[in-house]
């Protein structure tokens, strides 16, 4: 099992959905595509970089996340992205 | 439906309105168009990056924002942008 | 109307006036030729980026900032550039 | 012995696993393979960057994190990895 | 008249003095030749970027600064150069 | 006799040490190979960067530092590095 | 005669002394030789970017700086250096 350190989160990625092709440009000129995904694991926030963090999402919600936020991991066969909560933009609900 | 997390607002384009080309050069250096949006949904603000964020946009509202701020979005069909508060310019009014 | 969030000030540009070619190289490697413009409306100030930020200049005032400093926008077939006040060197008076 | 000074972390890399090909894109733009390591010493934390850091790991622990992240060294003919805790991604329970 | 706001100083360049050709690399990567000014008005200093400046020069000093520090202006005919404070590097006696 | 200042470690390299060659990417984005150094002179730390920091090594201690960490100087016949004490990873005991 | 401000240095280079060829990659990416200089003036320090920072060095200290630290100037016809104490790296005694 994955337990998050911080204000990191375990996602699960849902099956892609069709985007608009979007052209973003991110202030790190990075291109990325939205998409959903399920929280499977919070970490317990508090001290991050000085700053204390309250983690707002929990297990089971669904999230809007940048495609290529964070790390992707294959854990014990499956594949997970740990991000970290500032990546999550809004929860779908 | 779309709950931004944080200081992050859901807006919706209206549509495209006529700019003189810019040669705006940004600190990032990046090319945008600003553009008029429609406030759809905002975040409850509060701490982020350690700091105190109020929220200043409400649902409805217009605002002025750069066309390439944020991340776009296709939810339920639907063609949304997610930015931070700080990425809206001005209200239009 | 354009109402300016935080920091913000929307300007419009004085007819261009001459200036010296110049070489300038900012921090950001952009190079940029300043500009007199006037205030057409004025942000709250308040907190921003967790400082607080009284506002220092007001509608009417000429300003010198920099040409490419903000981002133009067309609105109501007018031409403004909404910058933050920190991009206003100087009161010309 | 590898005595780690503030926040930094001793790991061993354990096996390389398989890993989806990942097209990860970080903010750095540096692309990067997630692993599992097992802590083998934990620096004393406390004033790091003048946060005060508590140190979340353990020796013992089986952690999460990214393949290139800190630096490799080969101390009395093992190799180890030295990171800061903050490149600790999660625990691998 | 030009008024600078917050930390910035309007200067006038004194004759181009010769200089050694300096091979100097700032951190920014950007070369700069250093030169004589003189200070034409300060502005109030104050909060600047949330820190309480208090400016340490006044009209009529002579100062080192960098050629391609701050922002060129052609106002009412003369040429000016505003620069913040922090770009003066030592008054010259 | 070399003095450091502030956080400033001066240290003397031991014989480079067999390493993997390691494709280590830094955020940085530069490559470095670990070494032994031996800890010749030590700065009095305190306010370094409005941040106060206490000195954890001393003289003879055995330290692993980034090869290209620091600076190099040749003084009085004798090379020496100068780092800062975060460039020092951790004490080989 | 130069009074350098804040926390600046003024400092005259003594001859070029030999140095190991270095391949030093400082985290800006730029190489740079060190060298020593003899303290010729000294700011007054105080608050600097919001922090106070005392002077550590006095006018006729020989210390070691890096060769392309701060602003050479030509002054009534000497070569200075203006550095900030922080580019100071050590005493030579």
């Amino acid at each position: 099992m994955l337990k998050p350190l911080g204000d990191r989160v375990v996602v699960k990625m849902c099956e892609a959905e069709e985007t608009t092709k979007s052209g973003i440009i991110l202030s790190s000129g990075s291109k990325e595509k939205p998409q959903i995904a399920e929280v499977i694991a919070v970490g317990p926030g508090g001290k991050v970089d000085g700053e204390n963090v309250e983690m707002q999402v929990k297990k089971g919600d669904k999230v809007v996340l940048n495609k290529y936020a964070g790390t992707e991991i294959k854990y014990e066969g499956e594949d997970y992205i740990i991000v970290k909560q500032s990546d999550i933009l809004a929860l779908a609900e």
